[in-house]
């Protein structure tokens, strides 16, 4: 370690996240980005925005595009906090509401999940113990309820896609009034029903989303969370201690579009969905157990051939998929519902590869 | 406090942005934004960047970017390290660099400095301790030399406008062997030198710069740090368990178009410089005390009217100025250099509150 570093530093695992190849070419199935691109009424927006004012501080609570937000959710503006992608969001939260120093009671999220969870505990010396999931993937809420100082986990859960109806939410914040319950909605656009219709009810439960996946503006990086006003003030003690102005002005100029044109956003969230569910049916026909989604990506398991090895095989053959080394998952693999012809690029390349392998 | 607050946001004072006024009218001098917009090269290549291509996710590492900063300024990409702004470059650096936990031997910076710096030691619970000013508000480097963890200043120095040359850096650098040295140039370019031909001499140097001044461009949020390849490793460590992708598509494509367009960035200081010096003469005429002024702002007091007092009535005639009611300087007023017809505008407003007044 250099004498220069901070203790901490030394200790930390940084993410990985999925690799953003240099070569377009690839079939990229592999970070659950939206096939589809964002809304014309988006790019229009930004290059609107795209003039001298980009000379100015842009405004530091957002406060239209929380405006905005309110609207589509019908909640209101201090209901909202914005960040730079919801992995800011994230951070934040993890500092602003979920560190509290008792090792008796450590913050729980499930032990198969997005795998930045642990990093965050890392980088703010936070105790947590990862709940294992039962044996079909899902979380089971009665393992949740002990002493902790927060719940945090995906709906729908990530890697698996297997989603959490919002009434079984209702119910764990019923029993867990103690502490800050955080459901991480990424991919909730896909099929699930968001938690947020609960804000009001539960004074501690924090919705995060993020406009990366059902928006299409993963490289705009615009997260949001929701929740009572009193927990969006922790987040913005924090924010305003850290960065005033997380959001440039054409993040907030394009999200506003984004979340203003809902024909755009329902048309493609849905064609997704549609075409997963052919992928879906179409993997499971070579042998593939396909765990149930509500997201824009699937975790599969092929009955026979080995997922390493598969995604090595698909990576020789254009295709990038997600594969995780880790316990209880590494016979899976994670893979993005693409575009119709993208999918069906997979779906032959899975074919040859069946084919060579007998 | 909240019961589902962390411990540590109940203590935290928040940094409170210059004001970002919601009527386009005033003459804004409060933020020391460039009166320039950027290049119209950066405006082309963000439209350019305005594509589906939004979808997917940023280079987390923003290569093409550190490769054309060290380009200019002649160093290796590994020397360098990019953020959201350089508020989120100094939060990174006060957490990775600056934070050892040893109150014998404190953080040192200016009592009179950029007012984020004790924020930033709230957020991460730091020990300061802030070094007085020279009763010419001149940094003076002996008192920096005794057992600390890190020293930071801004240079030219906020709000003072006054710079340290880059021989009284190395000098500072030869004798605090070790803890980091961090000089914060976000004003560097409008006289100074800056101190990164230093990085390769001192392990313990980094720099901070930031596009918000002399690049045009606060509102896309982008700064950065340069130095010896492990304390960038060690920002880079913290920027991975915080957010993988700190720069969004268009803010690398804008920054990378604003270092290339030399001439623009030469044309735009220089005129600012020579405002600048205009500016100083005429407001010594009115019987100001102009601090000396390496920066796109000048510090000045009145040597009859109170401070705020002369604040609020230029507010009254549509002019912005920054005042801070602050110890040792809430006779001063910090004004940025605008174009010549706001600077006019300035001194035409000061000569009508003196023939009011008198």
């Amino acid at each position: 370690m250099n004498k220069y570093w901070s203790p901490l530093v030394d200790e930390l695992s940084p993410y990985t996240p999925g690799e953003q190849p240099k070569v377009d070419k690839l079939v990229k199935l592999n970070t659950n980005e939206n096939p589809y691109g964002p809304s014309p009424k988006v790019l229009e927006a930004i290059k609107q925005a795209t003039t001298d004012s980009l000379r100015l501080y842009p405004n530091p609570d957002s406060d239209q595009l929380k405006q905005t937000i309110a609207n589509y959710y019908d909640i209101e503006p201090e209901q909202v906090f914005l960040g730079n992608g919801s992995d800011e969001v994230l951070a934040i939260a993890f500092q602003a509401l979920l560190k509290h120093d008792d090792e008796e009671r450590p913050v729980l999220f499930p032990d198969v999940t997005y795998s930045f969870y642990p990093v965050y505990c890392g980088l703010y010396e936070i105790v947590y113990d990862a709940i294992e999931l039962d044996e079909l993937f899902q979380i089971r809420l009665r393992d949740y309820l002990k002493p902790n100082s927060g719940i945090i986990f995906p709906n729908p859960n990530a890697p698996t896609g297997i989603l959490l109806p919002v009434d079984a939410i209702a119910q764990l914040l019923e029993e867990n009034t103690e502490s800050v319950v955080i459901v991480d909605e990424a991919y909730i656009d896909f099929g699930g029903e968001s938690a947020v219709s609960l804000i009001n009810q539960y004074p501690n439960l924090l919705v995060v989303q993020t406009l990366s996946k059902s928006r299409s503006l993963a490289g705009l990086r615009v997260g949001l969370a929701m929740g009572n006003a009193d927990l969006i003030e922790a987040l913005n003690r924090v924010k305003n201690s850290f960065n005033s102005y997380p959001l440039d002005r054409l993040a907030q100029a394009g999200a506003i579009a984004a979340f203003e044109d809902t024909d755009y956003f329902d048309e493609t969230c849905q064609a997704i969905i549609d075409d997963r569910e052919d992928l879906v049916s179409a993997l499971e026909q070579l042998q593939f157990k396909v765990l149930p989604s509500a997201a824009n990506f699937i975790f599969v398991r092929h009955l026979r051939l080995d997922a390493e090895m598969l995604a090595s095989q698909l990576r020789k053959r254009g295709i990038i998929v997600r594969y995780f080394n880790k316990a209880r998952i590494n016979q899976f693999l994670r893979i993005t519902v693409g575009t119709l012809e993208q999918n069906q690029l997979l779906v032959d390349a899975i074919v040859d590869i069946l084919q060579t392998k007998d």
